[in-house]
């Protein structure tokens, strides 16, 4: 069984410039979900009017209360105020975040890489304080593993000693960004080698974007160093905005299909997914990337 | 050193429906020869009608007379007619193809496998009979080797039966066709444990379409079993349109940056076959699919 982490609702649509309506984001989980996702990344507690198209994290969330008992639904949290909210809202699953580059904390986060260790410290000492360690579960991303758009190749080494860092910290898993899609399989192996040899494998994910359409090639580059969990984004939306040039996640639709089609099980059906994404495809206005969902949709044709 | 067999020119043209002038088809040509690429399927020397786009073929080779020196520019030839007119236009380096499934060579060909095999039989004599065998480079082309899109899974004894005819008959090097784009690593390393029992390597090319996002993945598992040669359509121009649904070869661009950014070699020069591609995207009229092809001109704006 392959774990997906689905980033579609947060990462998809945290930089879509159409504005899209909270019951539609609310209905989109919820088709992501009746597909057989079982982690979804609802949203991101961002101070108001950061990511205008997340202000309605709280309403999001609790628009989901029918469905946290069947599936997780992590929020991205970037600091202690968003903890508070996300705890308010009946948030039990996070999802923190650094980058291995310095230039890159600092564009994207206005902190260094140091700062925003410190924020996650100071994230898990507010939950250690109200006695929630053991209520939340954190999950840790790092970006830039292999490239930042700034500062160029990253020292696998320092996405080793980092990831440590975020376990000791509690994090259950590690989602190794590769944030701009330049890498492929030889650097996604220098980088597990590099990590794995102080962390076990199953506290680890692989979060590939397809700028260049490597991320497939490199999830099988993962699998083949015991990797079982990965991060893809229905319809292959989002990227990050913060990354020139950087265009598209992983889509899930491509993930399942190569994952089922190699014979492993991910409890996702391809074609109530392709719903999920036609229907978020239309409110965003802009044409999926994902080259299985198109193969489906021209064979509907 | 990896050998790339551009077939933007014929696979990549032949389905569209805006006809393309004879002078833009040499001038992409020229353009691809000058990104450095040595192998590319300039046409094919079907019966004038059959393929509206490819009626063309005498006027498009010789066209290329002041590159023929640079290159090799195989064309595709259907039955010993197409022979006779290729080789009075001075052609010196043929392709000739088939498929495992029956179903797929009646559809595309008309023609039974064994009629398919027995037209290739043919040509072979011909050349014989003119005392060329010696002149003209063969290439053997074998679709469907993975998935037929009327028969379904095809069995890879016969690709490896085929493959070894073709040989025999004199090609220099056979191209295993994944039509349909369905196949991922698993599939293709199922299909090259047995074509490779009984021929080497070096004889081997992979073609792999990219509808569902698999071939750059299917490309690295290749390369695990020592296939160095590899087709691929500049932009992912392309496809086969016999086969529902499908769409889109591997785009040269993807291979040529995964392959380079891997350490290999392939002597092609991205910046100068992009401006290939973008040249004969305004004159197809419609937007390349290559990830890499995307990501370059989003750099540029």
């Amino acid at each position: 069984m392959i774990r997906i982490c689905e980033v579609g609702p947060r990462d998809g649509l945290q930089n879509e410039k159409t504005p899209i309506e909270t019951k539609q984001k609310i209905e989109f989980i919820h088709k992501l979900a009746k597909a057989g996702l079982k982690t979804i990344e609802a949203t991101s507690f961002v101070r108001p009017g950061a990511i205008p198209q997340l202000s309605d994290a709280k309403e999001v969330y609790e628009g989901l209360s029918d469905l946290t008992g069947s599936g997780e639904f992590p929020v991205l949290i970037p600091n202690t105020r968003g903890l508070e909210n996300a705890l308010e809202c009946g948030v039990r699953s996070i999802a923190v975040f650094t980058a291995t580059s310095n230039s890159f904390t600092l564009k994207n986060t206005n902190a260094t890489r140091e700062e925003s260790m410190e924020r996650i410290r100071a994230i898990v000492s507010a939950l250690r304080s109200l006695g929630m360690q053991n209520e939340v579960r954190i999950r840790g991303y790092i970006s830039t593993v292999v490239d930042c758009p700034y500062e160029g190749p990253q020292d696998p080494a320092m996405a080793a000693e980092m990831a440590s860092q975020l376990l000791d910290l509690g994090c259950f898993e590690i989602s190794l960004g590769e944030t701009i899609g330049t890498a492929v399989p030889a650097d996604i192996r220098r980088l597990l080698d590099s990590v794995l040899a102080s962390i076990p494998a199953e506290r680890l994910a692989g979060h590939y974007h397809d700028t260049r359409g490597t991320a497939l090639a490199n999830v099988f580059a993962s699998l083949d160093y015991g990797i079982r969990s990965f991060d893809s984004s229905a319809g292959g939306m989002g990227g990050c905005p913060y990354a020139p040039g950087a265009a598209g996640n992983l889509a899930t639709e491509d993930l399942v299909y190569s994952l089922e089609r190699s014979g492993m099980t991910t409890g996702v059906d391809l074609e109530l997914l392709a719903e999920a994404t036609s229907y978020i495809e239309q409110a965003v206005g802009r044409p999926s990337t994902s080259r299985v969902y198109q193969a489906l949709k021209a064979k509907r044709k």
